[in-house]
């Protein structure tokens, strides 16, 4: 019997990590929750109140990217691989902002603690974008161009979701890695299914920073950021240890490889799927690598964040058999 | 007036430069010629002959990759571009090779030049891929698999084209850059129109390395390689300075980038997109910029040459202004 | 009046971070401690017992390089720069070990979760160093080489000393940063200033992981592995916000970068240097730039941990004016 | 017998290759000659004919860093190594310039081809260095610093010494690679012997662009830019096939990578190093890698051109037997 949580959070967390779990939910239930957007405003565009925050314990984080959870899940233990449906994800805000930002991105000189160029750096800018939710179209006004309307098709997805981290705990505004955390990758849509490694007890899932839609890369540092309605059809796969988060939808075979540099990102992206076609899929080696090389695509999640994430397809009609 | 030319070639180069033409064109002139394999052989299997190889002339390079070409479009001065239609790729052989080396791609320790790491290099293997070309098949026969065969919707494209560079001349065998060249990009396919900036007076087109097939990043260091009869409409485009090789088809614009690492190939054509939407699209810098980081998804070409290639698509339907 | 305080840890951290104190010190006293080597073995080669571990909290981290700390400085603020003299490094040990691993360090695939390439990994190596303290010789006995000895001047430094970082804990084996950390980098040795960023009120300074010797870049993995008794002199200096660790000898100031890639490591390195002659002594921008680009050096810490670490070395000799 | 050849070059090239040779020496012949600086000027400041340029022939090269050369060397082949003995570099002239351009160089955007980064870029700016050839000091008046003036001692090198490659013709003006070139070591000073690998019979050995001085990196884009009289012996052995250049001086081995990133550079010299410690100083491989991660030391050559050059230094005092 599955049940269907509709979660409150009553603290957001900006960290992955194994904080006090907020909910526990069973292997097989539903999850229903309101996400905040990037910077924590709702769906009304309120701010998140102090109450909300969680308690200053002798860490200090970054207040970006709140988001929902930590949910434990009984039974996934290390080894098991944690199965995250995205059934919907509803945008519920009418608006959406992008940015940029005086040293962020790897177009420019990078953020404090990265790369800092001689160059001055660019200006902060805001953009606002009205999102029409019925015909899906983001429209963001032109100031300064020969034009003055721009209109965007929407593809929502989440931005940030992850689980606790093999050690210790992880900002949620930036970093991805082998929990999964801020990859930036469109896939992470409704109708994707995302497999997590399980690295604790209880998994300690967390999700959010919806973005109404986003380029290859988010070259800028941001997407169109806003707020959702999301709903998750949890499951513990037992005894999968797989390494890194891999993805799956109607169509393809999905792995992910979050690292600085770009091209590491791709190396583990690649033999993740190699992995995945050896072991469950019937081919040798070397014939996976031919079949991997000749017949995957990639998409880049993000380019901006200390770690880079990229995502490895494989197109499912190309498999004869079924997984063992 | 446009004149079909059907090319004979008597030598096949394999370099890009401002070697002797063989072929003399003009702008809106068609072109058809049978293209070689990456290892110089015809549709029927012969190898390229000693007849047909450049004659030594003090330089030593790859055999690999022998082109056809140069062809001089007479018009096209330094400071405008090239356009090449792809109308059409004929496959003309019922297989195909693919391999992989003991110390090439990024996913091993790289060749003679590169990457030469502790571990034990890889073992070289030869692949056969048999095309049905009427169901634009191909097949692979697996020999150490559980499974005995692997079935792949062709795609063919042109692997290495390109006109003379900047300075000097560069081996068609591998390094892409900005006169294009063996960019192995799946996008260079029949309804792309390529535009090459012109370098050098008669711009010196050259072209082959057929792929039946390819997956991004050509990660094993070859792909489904083969031959075609390839149909090319050239034109000089007057007065348009590029720095970097620029595609279009129905659908999108696209901008390329190749340069080790793969990160600054991104930078590059991510820029370059920048600067064809700020113009000939109406937008301003940091606009353009957000429309780009918003809407734009990038492919990558080759992880294997000395320089990788990346390519930018921004979708045309967005576009709300015809370039002026 | 300086306090002379010699040590005498119960607990043995593997974090960088604000555990719980393990002492406390004023501004100017001096400690005095006696380190374990990187896998937690004294100086009689005897192991940690699990007494000395950290208990679990929730959080799991390597058991590699536990080190003396942390050590709360009263008076240690944000904004603060903490200066750790080091004053004497006695090796007390008349071995070291050194070893390489099965997929660790930049020659190779890279660990777990970062490079996992095709080739087969290396064989696990462990070395067996005898240290002639008083000559300050290390032995390396050879077993499969023509020559049968390898005799080495000793260098000792110590490999990991940090503060806690901006943000949660970090482990001690591996990722040097903005706090220092595994840097792993022949400048911190006796004789030697290390300024480090204050993050957290009290800097809890840690450090251990004595190094008998090691090549730039400590390219296997590992150092000549050993330990000694350390004696520093720490003192807070106010109101000197760096945002790296720098440091200072009898003939150069030297700034630190640790990150990945290399060559962002360079470059934050370069700036620092670049701030630090601008700030405090008397160099405009550009003419700062020239001088470091004609007069500094740098040291390769380590290649091997998921940061790089890059010392830029200028001379003080040339610096014509004392800072103010 | 050896014969001293003074030479007074025609023509200087600005590319290394199998350019028509303007000398022909015998192995164990001593050459001198005076160099031109980056921008072609002379002892006296005066620029470069036009009649001392090499004649267009079809191929168009950057006018930078015209050379000495090319000199053939009898008796060279492939498969033999050329060993350069730089006996005497004499600063010629009382004069050096350095500069700083708009996108060049790794701390800022790179150049037209590569980095082209979103910030503004930097003023180009010259500085004019006096030398005082006596006290072997440079000296910059400083115009916007707090100080006014910067004296250091000068080191000098030869920016640019090299080979024919391997495969046509290569810029002198940038990028280094297996044949030597535009390397920006400061190692290649008096008392420094460089072995070439051998890729073209004769050589064609080509030299020049003298720098007084330069920190690690050549950060800035230039060094202390000037003339010398050069004094070079020169030597094939042969049956000595190397891959990349190698140095040796009276304390150390040394070896070279010249590539584009930082850490693949470091690779090939690592590699270099590896190999020539087996296969002439007795080493086994793992015992051969662990001396060298022990005791070898790093120099930055340049990290501005399109390859970034590596230097590793193993100590000579610590090889127990000469080489078979």
């Amino acid at each position: 019997m599955s049940t269907i949580h509709r979660l409150e959070p009553k603290i957001f967390h900006t960290t992955f990590g194994r904080n006090e779990p907020a909910f526990h939910i069973a292997s097989g239930d539903t999850i229903v929750a309101e996400t905040r957007d990037a910077r924590g405003q709702d769906k009304h565009g309120a701010p998140l109140p102090d109450s909300m925050k969680p308690r200053a314990d002798g860490f200090e984080y970054s207040p970006n990217n709140p988001l929902v959870g930590p949910i434990y899940v009984e039974g996934a233990e290390p080894g098991d691989a944690l199965a995250v449906h995205i059934e919907k994800i509803e945008l519920n805000r009418p608006s959406a902002w992008s940015s940029h930002s005086p040293n962020f991105g790897s177009l420019t000189g990078e953020q404090y603690s990265r790369r800092l160029l001689l160059n001055d750096p660019l200006p902060r800018l805001l953009f606002h974008w009205s999102l029409d939710l019925e015909r899906r179209i983001g429209v963001l006004e032109l100031t300064e161009s020969r034009i003055t309307r721009f209109e965007l098709p929407l593809h929502p997805f989440i931005g940030s979701i992850g689980v606790a981290p093999r050690y210790g705990r992880v900002e949620t505004a930036l970093t991805p890695g082998e929990y999964g955390g801020n990859m930036d990758c469109v896939e992470t849509r409704a109708g994707t299914t995302i497999y997590f490694p399980v690295w604790a007890r209880g998994a300690y899932l967390s999700f959010g920073d919806i973005h109404a839609a986003q380029g290859d890369g988010e070259v800028c540092g941001s997407a169109l950021e806003t707020t959702a309605e999301v709903t998750l059809r949890v499951e513990v796969k037992k005894q999968w240890a797989i390494d890194w988060p891999r993805l799956e939808d109607a169509d393809f075979l999905m792995t992910t490889g979050s690292l600085h540099s770009l091209l590491d990102a791709v190396r583990v992206a690649q033999i993740e799927m190699l992995n995945w076609l050896m072991n469950d899929y019937g081919f040798a080696k070397w014939e996976s690598w031919q079949v991997i090389s000749q017949a995957s695509t990639m998409r880049i999640g993000n380019i901006v964040d200390p770690n880079y994430t990229v995502v490895v397809k494989f197109p499912k009609a190309l498999l004869a058999v079924p997984p063992h």
